[in-house]
């Protein structure tokens, strides 16, 4: 049987068995965002729950993607199954085809057990914020272990997204000030922990020094958890163990105290509610168009209706 | 009979004979947003369309008060009744409270023929952007020919609601370029007449070059109506019939385009779809709440229901 005629839980159970390109098929499923898309959803959010999922942000060259690279080496040494969703919001493209500079991604591209897939805005109903957990999960559900999350560029919508993961590891560079100003805030609210990439270059202790002042100066809560500073250099690997150490101190620290049980009923409540929104606005769309709108409009602007009448008229045949 | 207890209707009727007190009870009633204000606005909605509305707004500290009294008196000299909305989106009082340092405004208050309210972000559902254009109709269905409408500060919201007018007067002082600059743009965008208002002071000729010079740059459509700048010393009435007669010639010129009409039944396309798309929001304020609201996140969060699912179970109920 062909793939293109396997059902969707047939492709699911495929990818459940370690079928790559079943599980690039139900990614692409669930992206399209309607009933089939649902489906295959349903199927991964009952068997998800066990990955942990790790979010990279940063400024754009920032190198992300040269240390994301050095960090999966480093886990495939310990023979851990992970899995890439490399995210660009500015990119209309999808499914691989924005790897564009992510040119040494491709180091694993052999290695059965890394699989890495792109995402941008594409298609999704509601956008990357409620496309990106529903691929999370499918990729948690599939058997990946660690799910790296990296998002290209600090804007408020990268910064959400990566800040949606369990630990979030936010990628600056030696003399940071310029690139991330913008939404500096943002950045420190989601940092687990802070990496200096690039950290051959000079102002390594001077952008520390700024890190560490402006965790003084936030009135975040540290107590359990105070985001390490670690230097690395993604081009050699230098500090990607002690990186990857952090990732797993952040872990424990979280799964013991219940915090990252409090943190993913939060992102759950959150995402319900968010669907929720998307569904009224969808249904607005769906109202604010067509004979009857047009017809209702004239009626207002012949002032046999006033506004507030013509709406509830036409929210009358609205149902869910 | 105690105007407490007169009906919305009988209220409304008496605010059209003349009656002050009724006015101001109904604008009131309008402000509740409920099925009341439902009431008198269909009411007012039917008899409104021949009022004329100016939007007056600029930067905190402009004289927009002293301005708009200078030019209360020189329209009450021609015997025409007309009603100021004074509006101040950061203030959370009404009715009244906020008048404030408008105190020169007090000049009229002993006049029938001006009638003057202060509106805030209090109570509407969909706050001033949906109120402000309902309390213009109720003015206008009373009677009033000419409604002032002016707003303090320079933000997105008060420009938009002074934007909403049929003719819009942006005043500036000598020297503008500080006070304004975060929303230059916007002001540009719906400036009909300059004002250089505080013309007594030094700087006026540059601040009328600078103008000029971004009236040059911009892009905006000048060639049916170029906006005039006109200099003005609110506290002496300097440039003030000036004022008005930009004012009626620029009615003039977009009552015999059509401009006028064009601009009016686009408000109301979009007065329309705001009121669909805040009416939306309120039926998923009430939807995400209550127990069945509760049982469901339960559900999400045993993985017995996907948020999806959960999502359309939530929004079987919902009906108009």
């Amino acid at each position: 049987m062909s793939r293109r005629n396997q059902n969707p839980s047939e492709l699911f159970d495929a990818a459940c068995a370690g079928d790559r390109a079943a599980l690039a098929r139900v990614l692409s499923l669930l992206e399209r965002g309607d009933t089939v898309a649902r489906e295959v959803g349903r199927l991964a959010y009952q068997r998800s729950g066990s990955g942990y999922t790790v979010g990279i942000t940063g400024a754009p060259g920032a190198g992300k993607s040269t240390l994301t690279s050095a960090l999966i080496r480093h886990i495939r040494q310990q023979d851990i199954e992970i899995a890439v969703l490399a995210i660009d919001p500015s990119s209309p493209f999808t499914g691989g085809a924005i790897l564009g500079d992510r040119v040494r991604m491709q180091d694993h591209a052999t290695d059965p057990g890394v699989f890495i897939r792109s995402m941008a805005t594409r298609g999704h109903l509601g956008g990357l914020s409620l496309s990106t957990p529903e691929a999370i999960r499918m990729l948690d559900a599939v058997g990946r272990q660690w799910i790296l999350v990296e998002t290209v560029g600090v804007g408020q919508v990268e910064v959400e997204i990566a800040g949606k993961a369990d630990t979030t590891v936010v990628v600056l560079n030696p003399g940071w000030g310029d690139s991330v100003q913008a939404n500096k805030a943002g950045l420190m609210e989601i940092a687990d922990i802070f990496v200096i990439n690039k950290a051959d270059r000079k102002g390594v202790e001077e952008t520390r020094r700024d890190v560490e002042q402006m965790l003084e100066l936030s009135d975040l809560d540290h107590d359990a958890w105070r985001p390490p500073i670690i230097a690395t250099v993604g081009n050699t690997g230098e500090g990607v163990s002690t990186l990857w150490d952090a990732i797993a101190e952040h872990r424990a620290v979280i799964e013991s105290s219940g915090e990252l049980l409090r943190r993913r009923q939060f992102r759950l409540r959150e995402e319900l509610r968010e669907i929720v929104a998307r569904r009224l606005e969808q249904r607005a769309r769906e109202i604010c168009t067509g004979e009857r709108w047009d017809t209702l409009q004239q009626g207002v602007l012949d002032r046999t209706i006033d506004p507030w009448s013509a709406a509830d008229e036409m929210l009358r045949g609205v149902e869910a």
